[in-house]
């Protein structure tokens, strides 16, 4: 009978809570696992020995349910960077005696592309000093932007909230009978996915976002004037949607002036204001009603409009991984294998964590139309599936109940 | 048998279609009523003639269902201000030839302070000319601030969604290890409704908003620094909730070199960019982690997430104009009057316009902490009403239908 930890990492996403939910249902019915801990703030709680027992929180089915649909990380998460085991192993033999003194034998690591450096740092460490502890990379981001899989968990609930979102914006954008432009700046540091799945309303009918600048794509100001111009021939109101992370074709960031200047330890830079720095670019050059809008964290936050696809996705990989390392499994991560047919399916599947960590799946270009401002409907059939099914989350008092540790 | 005609004005909200639907439903099954026209933005439409026939779009029971649910003003909106007619009377004599054109004997007009301003010169015009067309005024606003009413359709769709976003919003600011403020910037140029309306989360066991900060109250930027310090010692993370109207004492935006500069026709500054404004300043004084949060216009269009009953009583208080007006009253806007007694009920009213237009109905004082910093509980059983039950909007492929003319 072994114990296991499992931990969460990187920026929230509405989805990373219902892949913890998975790790402790699968491994609390197990006969060969005892207790399941959790770690706060990711491996930063492994350094700090800050544990939780997850067999004593979460045993109450309705927790259960309350935690899958509860945003962010319950567990919080952390942006630590371990070091290369060649130039230090210290926090690594921290990291070995914490897990020595809990009995742990596995490690699921919940994340994105620099949690999965995590995995991939310690799972070599492991190897190394040929532990028989494993650990497993369980994906989440909002961002879509991890290799090895064919979407990422948290993907499909902020492209819904997108999709929802945007639509609504549509409406509130054609009520007046004078020529507008409405920018909507989405996540996406260096991909463009998030920006893109905008275009799933094509599916419903509306012809917006007229435009959709992605990072993958050098942004032109100029080519952009004229590509709204172009637009407002056919619009009245004009939907823009762009990613946080456009950059000029030297490679600087576009409201580079307008950058918070932070740059977190992954050297990130943070980026901030964009929207509202092309609404005064539009508005000096156009003279028109111009507005933009951030969908800032709640396009990663708003779980009550998670996708139920999404969330029944990520706790099953959660599930996946724990029968993965009980069937002797270690340094891989999880992903998903979308499986030819007419109609969706997934299987989930392991992949080696080093053909994953540090790396990053762009948008595809054929994806991208030939004047490079928008989406193709191709793009749409790979989408759509992503965002189906609504949640429903219980309420207390008109407001959704939310799991706290 | 007389023809009747609804326009809508002013901003968006989630509920001015439902009032729209009440308006038409009750319309379209009385005897004494033939034709149901809509104008389309508001007294644009009658000045142009531009109109659409309600009977040959709405009579199908599902259309009426898609409306209520659907965001912003279905009929389009305006910002249009009449002159007084001692001014000029020519568009007055415009509006009634088109009215006569079609036969029209009621009108009803669904929106804010600003609209209630046309309803009382209309209906003054109509009075000095001894017509026997009749005028009624639908109130809406996400902002509660028309007087003559315990609440106004719309305000408790924003309500709930603030209520849910800021909830989410929370979550996703708790999940680092370190200390951070995060800001959000809220609706409401002149009255504090909306921001104050985000302590409802307290019923539901959230210690935040730990600091709210209002347009009723003067904003002292050295004590707002104090404040959060205060609120540092207690929380690792600081939430915020501000007005976009906050002013200094000298009566200035406190963001004033940050307005977009653009002035509406009622002679309001368009407010742009408090939130990032009051970031940078946190970030410079204390040194810490601070984000800001705008809720944008999503706070007035998300109808997936509408309060049930707002959307009813909206659409109700659509069903009473009617009613009224059948009975003979014109010059009137429809209010709310919240019943005494243990549970909440409301009954429909009516009030004179001229009580009405062109004021404004402000947060009260005493529901406002001694320190001037947050709300006191008492404004929650006002709020608490108004956010429940909620709304199943129609989907197609994952997204939300939204009714269109």
């Amino acid at each position: 009978m072994i114990n296991i930890a499992v931990a969460q990492s990187g920026g929230p996403t509405c989805a990373i809570n219902s892949s913890l939910a998975g790790v402790f249902s699968e491994a609390f019915k197990s006969d060969e696992i005892g207790i399941v801990y959790g770690f706060k703030n990711g491996v930063e709680g492994i350094i700090h020995d800050n544990i939780v027992n997850l067999n004593e929180r979460l045993s109450e089915p309705q927790n259960i349910e309350l935690l899958k649909l509860t945003p962010s990380t319950a567990l919080g998460s952390c942006r630590v960077k371990l070091p290369d085991m060649e130039d230090s192993t210290e926090p690594y033999e921290i990291i070995i005696n914490t897990f020595n003194k809990y009995n742990i034998k596995a490690f699921f690591y919940i994340g994105g592309n620099d949690s999965m450096d995590t995995v991939a740092k310690l799972s070599k460490y492991l190897s190394s000093i040929q532990s028989d502890i494993k650990v497993m990379g369980i994906p989440k981001t909002i961002d879509n932007d991890l290799v090895g899989t064919d979407h990422t968990p948290g993907f499909g609930s902020a492209a819904k909230y997108i999709a929802t979102t945007v639509q609504e914006i549509i409406r509130d954008s054609q009520v007046y009978s004078l020529n507008s432009v409405t920018i909507i700046e989405i996540m996406g540091r260096d991909a463009g996915w998030l920006t893109a799945s905008a275009s799933v309303l094509r599916a419903n009918g509306e012809t917006a976002p007229h435009l959709s600048y992605l990072p993958e794509i050098p942004f032109s100001p100029e080519q952009f004037l004229k590509d709204i111009k172009a637009a407002q021939k056919e619009h009245k109101a004009v939907i823009i949607a762009v990613s946080e992370g456009i950059r000029l074709s030297d490679g600087n960031y576009v409201a580079s002036g307008h950058l918070s200047g932070s740059v977190d330890v992954f050297g990130h830079q943070y980026l901030s204001g964009l929207g509202k720095y092309l609404e005064n670019y539009v508005k000096q050059e156009l003279k028109c009603k111009v507005r933009s809008v951030e969908l800032n964290v709640m396009q990663r936050c708003s779980s009550h409009l998670a996708s139920l696809t999404d969330i029944n996705e990520a706790h099953d990989i959660g599930v996946a991984a724990v029968k993965e390392m009980l069937k002797g499994t270690t340094g891989k991560m999880m992903c998903y294998v979308r499986e030819n047919g007419r109609d969706y399916s997934i299987k989930m599947e392991t992949v080696n964590i080093s053909e994953v960590a540090n790396k990053e799946k762009f948008f595809p270009k054929e994806w991208v139309n030939e004047k490079e401002n928008n989406i193709k409907d191709e793009a749409i059939n790979y989408f759509l599936p992503l965002i189906q099914g609504e949640v429903s989350p219980a309420m207390n008092k008109g407001m959704p109940v939310h799991f706290k540790f």
